[in-house]
Order: structure tokens, then C-alpha cells, then sequence
């Protein structure tokens, strides 16, 4: 069902200096910047050199989730995002094994892309998008 | 200087069960258990399919980092770790730029890899993990 992790989403406050930290200071390489409105939230993907990318993740206004995850537990690693070949199915299959999901639709991502969260309290804690390309 | 992302790390009070949810419910393959007795933790790795493994890791005792990890913050993505060419000059390169390291010196990983801690205050609260084959 998965096909490799796409990114790891962390959450920061200020994108522009977060992005000066990871691409002058640590030495990753900015591939695209995007704002994502209906999630309230403005993007930015990092290569890592490999197939899994770096997205930070900057809230748009105090109603974005990045917002309440930033007031509860200050920046950091936010989710983990694996890509799946079927989206539809994937949701499905764990639906049926009693997977809390927050999405049971798949919703819309950056460029075209399918994405789905599962919940923390099914996956040991870890906020799980599912990506389908 | 990276390589892409080695592994995530997701700290769990109990490595059986989790790896239990991971394999049996969400479908993750799981590759293989070290016992870190220096570390003072147990872990876990599954394939996601790709080149990116997650990593469970079970505290060994009260004054296991991951223990302190859970009582703060509770189960949940823990450290991210990245795959580097060179860790020696990967560390000189990063202490140069003014970046906080926790290990200055890399230490031994699993199976013969040499791995060295980040600290979250340079890296937006992410405690970063570069890894040496």
C-alpha cells in the first residue's frame, strides 16, 4: 500500500526565516513555495537529496491547525506524510480495520496531488497523510 | 551534504504493540529490532516502501531520552534523520555556521553507522539526526 514517505511536515512561525535556517544554514535545497488557502497554511518543500522532501509549514491566520499546533506545542515535526498508489482504497482498507481517520474523502494537496490525514490516536501519536500523486 | 531521509523516529511506550499497529493495522513492513543498551532504547524499524524507514523506539528505563520524551510530550514523531556522505565534515560544516549540535563527536548507530544529534534550537524545534552508513 505504501510507496515510501513523501515528505515531514514541520511546523514553524515565520516561513521566510525558517526557510533562510534550513536552506543557508543547514544546507537543503529549496524546490517550491506554495499557499495553500483552504488549509490555511503557506508551504515550503525542501529536498533532502532523496525521494522524501521537508515541508515547513507556516499558519495562515490564528484559525489555521498550525496555529493551534504551534500554541500547544511550539515548532517542530507536525506529521509524516507516506505516498500510496490508491488513495480511495488506502482510506478504505483502513477504515474496515477501525483506523480513526480525519479525512474519510481524500481532499485536495499541492499540484494536483490527493492527501488524507489519519488520526494521532490510531498511529501511536503521529499525524499520518496519506499522498497520492 | 544530505542524502535523503534515512528514517523518522516515532517514541512509543510499548515497541511490541506499536509495531503491532504499525505492520498489522496501518501495513508497514517491519525490517528489524535492535536493543541499543548504550542508547538505553529498544527499536523498531519498517519499510514504507521506499527509502525512508520508520523507526519505533521504546525507552530501556526511567532515564532513557525517550522516556523523558514520552512524559513531556507523550507518545509521537520524536527525530527525523537524514543520510550524509561525510558526518565528520558534515558536523565541522554545520558547527562552522554557528549551528547547535548535541553530539559534536558521532557515535555509533545500528548495524555499524555512525550517527550524531542536532539540536531543535537550530533547526526550528526539530531534533535532527544525521546518520553515516
Amino acid at each position: 500500500m505504501f510507496m515510501g514517505v513523501d515528505h515531514v511536515g514541520v511546523a514553524v512561525k515565520n516561513l521566510d526565516e525558517a526557510v533562510g535556517v534550513y536552506r543557508d544554514i543547514l544546507g537543503f535545497n529549496l524546490v517550491g513555495v506554495h499557499v495553500l488557502t483552504e488549509r490555511k497554511v503557506k508551504v515550503a518543500f525542501l529536498s533532502s537529496g532523496g525521494e522524501t522532501q521537508i515541508e515547513l509549514l507556516e499558519p495562515l491566520g490564528i484559525d489555521s491547525p498550525i496555529a493551534k499546533f504551534l500554541e500547544n506545542r511550539g515548532e517542530g515535526i507536525h506529521h509524516v506524510a507516506v505516498k500510496v498508489d490508491d488513495i480511495e482504497k488506502a482510506l478504505e482498507e483502513l477504515k474496515k480495520k477501525g483506523v480513526m481517520l480525519v479525512d474519510e474523502k481524500p481532499r485536495k494537496g499541492v499540484e494536483g496531488k490527493k492527501i488524507a490525514f489519519v488520526h494521532p490516536k490510531s498511529t501511536k501519536g503521529v499525524l499520518l497523510e496519506l499522498v497520492m500523486e
